[in-house]
């Protein structure tokens, strides 16, 4: 059975534009907070296939969202390249050893990690199963820079100041890093593919730390990367990247992939003029509006008016907030699929 | 005596691109400290003319910059219109009771906010009075939309969740507090003006925030009011805008004022292309640089090659960061002396 949102990926016709909701596994669904109390904690969700299989397809049944995108987190691949991980309440996720030396560099492994998250293959294949077919399962990785920061960071930061001193002034620790890495992420991703995802997105969250010229040198090569090799070995599975804030450098943006993900910081028009031809986008709905249904329906019908139900997938430009009201989750899903329908 | 930046503002030959650093009277200075410390607390610092006007010399004579920049804080605004302000030590600023109900917004003061921010104005007497005539002086305050943000959220935000709910949901209560700030700050930069300041610079540090419809009704057409009532008033004062971070909304950046400032995550090839005829640009140099010279001199002449030394001040792309060594600041301002000199 084909899935109109597998379709939707490679440009083909479908029904209506799929849609589906970056964090639509999350803290704003109830259902969603009663399956974490029961796993105690946010990694030990992550840790158990069947409780993230369960909320995983809670979407699918409350929203009718046409994907469903497994849950887990983009951290785990650090941790199982043997970095210790708290998600800390209220404050988000700590490494409280950070890589500082060649020393924690070396120590960090490859074949291994892929092999130790298991779990999250064993999450996708339970998830796999229960899908009904004509629904997609996207798997995912964070970006090589994204993690690299999270490594050399060690925590969320506003001014990047340990990363990016280091790749002023020590550019070939960061590119071994970023390597490591990249070799993980190839064997992850292929992994998760081989298990039952129907499609793959790279999410570059701290894109917009870098200028230009360092985006593409550290960031965006490793992802092409990434693709390539994907693209390669998989050419049915669609590869979508996501690359958040980084709206003056979409003439520099190409690779081996088939859906571009539009932050709501990047006009919908601009990505449209620049990459709408060579790529399907992904977006951008500002999830602010989703505090507002009057805001819902104005924002989706401005991005239909854009995008003309073609080479498109509906998405919000950035996760879902916690405190957004179920039933305006459900209004936007529903807007888009009336305003959407052929 | 005429002053290279004032004649750089206005896109005439100097005999080199005149340079100064966003936060260059800052902490990175153990000068600074040390006034600071005297001080007592950040706040009591700018309420004290005779220190306040002390750290705004200090970049002069110990850098060599070619303009001075009025030490104080964007936040003094709405501190003065009546809100309490607190300055957090680690956490930064914070309004203990943020704008919530009509009755707030009504109780907040106009007129007598720009009379009691006489002490900004004796600042700036005061640096006239002892800045080398060949050195311009900038006045500055915040957006209205980030001052706004800053009253509604009460403290620094990740999300901006509290004012995009609002903008969404009851976009007449946030046009009416921008009104008010608004008309604030034509007074206020009036008399910063009037006082002294060779230069005014409007800092809309949370541009971000908004895509790109919502930041032209909340936020630039507000600048841009403001810039024109300056300009029809002071035709001689060059107007510098700093939105951070829209680099996607520069076909739409219009209105009567000098200088556009170039954030260091905006490509600065590309505000030339749209904005380098009309407009003057300023930046913007990647801050994380500072901290290799060598990156600093590949980031220098990176920017000299776009600019050609032609229509540019030249500045970093964000506020200097606390821990760059004063010996590179140093060699920033020299090298870009050395590189632009005629």
């Amino acid at each position: 059975m084909s899935q109109i949102f597998v379709d939707a990926c490679f440009g083909k016709e479908t029904t209506h534009t799929p849609v589906w909701m970056m964090r639509q596994a999350g803290r704003y669904l109830p259902e969603y907070m009663r399956v974490r109390a029961e796993a105690g904690d946010f990694l030990s969700l992550c840790h158990d296939p069947e409780k993230a299989c369960e909320v995983t397809l809670q979407p699918i049944d409350i929203l009718g969202v046409d994907a469903a995108i497994l849950f887990s987190d983009i951290l785990v691949v650090p941790m199982e390249m043997g970095m210790e991980l708290k998600f800390v309440k209220g404050e988000g996720p700590l490494f409280p050893k950070p890589i500082k030396t060649m020393e924690d560099l070396d120590a960090l492994c490859v074949e291994e990690a892929a092999q130790k998250l298991e779990y999250v293959y064993e999450t996708i294949r339970q998830i796999r199963g229960k899908l009904a077919a004509d629904k997609a399962l996207i798997g995912f990785c964070g970006a090589p820079w994204t993690l690299a920061t999270y490594m050399i960071e060690g925590e969320g930061t506003k001014t990047y100041a340990i990363v990016k001193k280091l790749i002023y002034s020590q550019p070939e620790f960061m590119h071994k890093l970023l390597r490591k890495v990249t070799e993980v992420l190839k064997l992850y991703m292929s992994k998760q593919i081989e298990s039952g995802a129907d499609a793959v997105m790279i999410f570059d969250s701290w894109a917009a730390a870098l200028e230009e010229d360092a985006y593409f040198e550290f960031s965006w090569n490793y992802m092409k990367e990434i693709a390539s090799y994907l693209k390669a070995k998989y050419p049915h599975i669609p590869i979508i990247m996501f690359p958040k804030g980084i709206s003056g450098y979409l003439d520099r943006i190409d690779g081996d992939f088939d859906v571009f993900g539009v932050d709501w910081s990047t006009p919908l028009e601009l990505a449209k003029e620049k990459l709408g031809d060579k790529y399907v986008l992904q977006g951008n709905m500002e999830p602010t509006r989703l505090y507002s249904q009057e805001a819902i329906k104005v924002g989706v019908e401005k991005i239909v008016k854009i995008m003309d139900n073609k080479r498109h997938i509906f998405n919000l430009g950035h996760g879902i907030l916690p405190d957004v009201p179920v039933e305006n989750a459900k209004y936007f899903i529903k807007q888009v699929q009336a305003q959407t329908k052929r």
